[in-house]
């Protein structure tokens, strides 16, 4: 190959991956982070209410829970509806782009049940080496 | 529906929702915060130094790459190799083991890419709406 033809398949590798890196850096800022995705998976399972939703996503606190649906709301991924009565009552709904989410959840919970396996797996056979 | 078979939906239909999240909780644990992937991402794309991927992933800091690269060789994910001699040069390779994020790297940057494009959408559209 030529010093100039390498040069430039050099520069499209590097754009490439500074595309992909830029991707995914837009994904990881917006749903990035400890919680947004668990709260989003426990909301498609029918946990709407706050109290709910600090139940099921289990160590969030009330301050940290707050404030992710904020962020949450701010992207637009999700609503929260206010009923007026007596005692007002209060739901946070998903949005049609949470849906959007469903191939990265996915893949998410397919890696982390093989990944549980494998550190079960690996502490096996560390202690059967050394029994 | 009996109120029995209801109570045992309800069940189900929470324990599934708590084995997703408990997976999706050990691919955050693992593989969660700001750098992972995109270190992980950079070095698939031939960059093996140090300073090499400090350049590639945009606002890393010595420090803070220096701890992701420990925690992901601790991981399982890459390997620290130093070849001996004058001077001595140090490369991170990724292990066979990184090759099962693929699926979760490749939905992070499609999911990211059509992320982008939401947010500009949006603001054209809400620039469009003021004039």
């Amino acid at each position: 190959m030529e010093a100039n033809d390498k040069q430039a398949v050099n520069k499209e590798f590097t754009e490439e991956c500074g595309k992909i890196l830029a991707a995914v850096s837009d994904a990881l800022y917006a749903i990035g982070g400890k919680w947004k995705l668990m709260i989003i998976i426990a909301m498609a399972r029918g946990n709407n209410r706050f109290t709910e939703l600090q139940r099921q996503v289990k160590g969030i606190s009330a301050r940290v829970l707050s404030n992710e649906l904020k962020e949450l709301e701010l992207n637009g991924f999700i609503v929260k509806k206010v009923s007026v009565g007596y005692p007002v009552s209060i739901e946070y709904e998903l949005l049609p782009y949470s849906h959007t989410l469903e191939e990265v959840v996915g893949a998410m919970t397919r890696w982390g049940m093989q990944h549980r396996e494998k550190i079960k797996n690996d502490i096996a056979a560390s202690g059967a080496s050394k029994s």
